[in-house]
């Protein structure tokens, strides 16, 4: 088996957000995809070591914020590759409120959700999400995760579903 | 709600092909993603109204095959916007087996999965399968949703997860 194969699968870059006890919270994700159209629901697959994974499971909802090839890749920086458990990600970082819930304003579009349903992995929860809101923000190229890795030399935290190892 | 922001989600372009009674079948499709990293799984979504969603329940296995920027128009054209019910969609075109399962030798990769888990909702399922082999096959990019909307001038089948509407 060449598992090299995984990595033509084609993502975006997002930021999925929720509320962690009133504030603000969220991690980096590349799995989320579009499931129905009538009525729009949205799939996400977020580790269960993820602070993000228990509050969704918490408040019963999220955001996705769609991320452009032009995002500061301090947000990025932000939001992965450490625990909205210890830190808050958006110090220092503005939220707008859609939807009820945190979205970023730096974002291409934001989606929020409420979770329908769940399925798990021993890993990670794939929470499926009817749409409650959505819209643009900033006009900008939708980044992709092939983007984010050749141009923005961009890496994949250990918790990510693409996460390829040493 | 603005929903074109739903159009700003990354996908890539594939044909999911599995066994229907001893033939190969399949269909395209956009919403594939990785779920777990160990062991891989791969999430598809799928309608109902595809033969192909019907087959992958009988036989309980799938194969996700990338298409390249450079695939043959006609492999698109053939495996979607009919269904595999009324015609045998591998006319013409030649399979290889990989993974005890039919895969397309123009395919940039092949993934092929068993079914450890599925999702239901209104239109689709989400299956998920557990990767069971996988190859690169034809050297390619592997071609983008946003690629097919914009250079090949390509739409969304009716039954698509991401299907626009008028």
């Amino acid at each position: 088996m060449d598992k090299t194969a995984l990595f033509n699968l084609s993502y975006g870059v997002y930021v999925v957000t929720t509320w962690a006890e009133g504030r603000p919270t969220g991690c980096t994700a590349n799995s989320v995809m579009q499931i129905t159209a009538t009525p729009e629901t949205i799939a996400v697959s977020i580790n269960h070591d993820n602070y993000t994974n228990k509050c969704i499971k918490d408040t019963g909802v999220f955001a996705i914020n769609i991320l452009g090839e032009n995002i500061d890749p301090m947000v990025i920086g932000s939001f992965g590759f450490r625990s909205g458990k210890d830190v808050d990600k958006f110090e220092g970082i503005e939220h707008l409120v859609k939807g009820y819930l945190p979205v970023l304003p730096q974002a291409v579009s934001y989606i929020t959700c409420k979770v329908i349903n769940t399925m798990e992995t021993d890993t990670h929860t794939v929470f499926l999400g009817e749409v409650t809101d959505a819209g643009n923000l900033c006009k900008d190229t939708p980044m992709t995760y092939s983007y984010y890795h050749k141009v923005v030399k961009g890496t994949a935290p250990k918790n990510a579903p693409t996460y390829q190892g040493d």
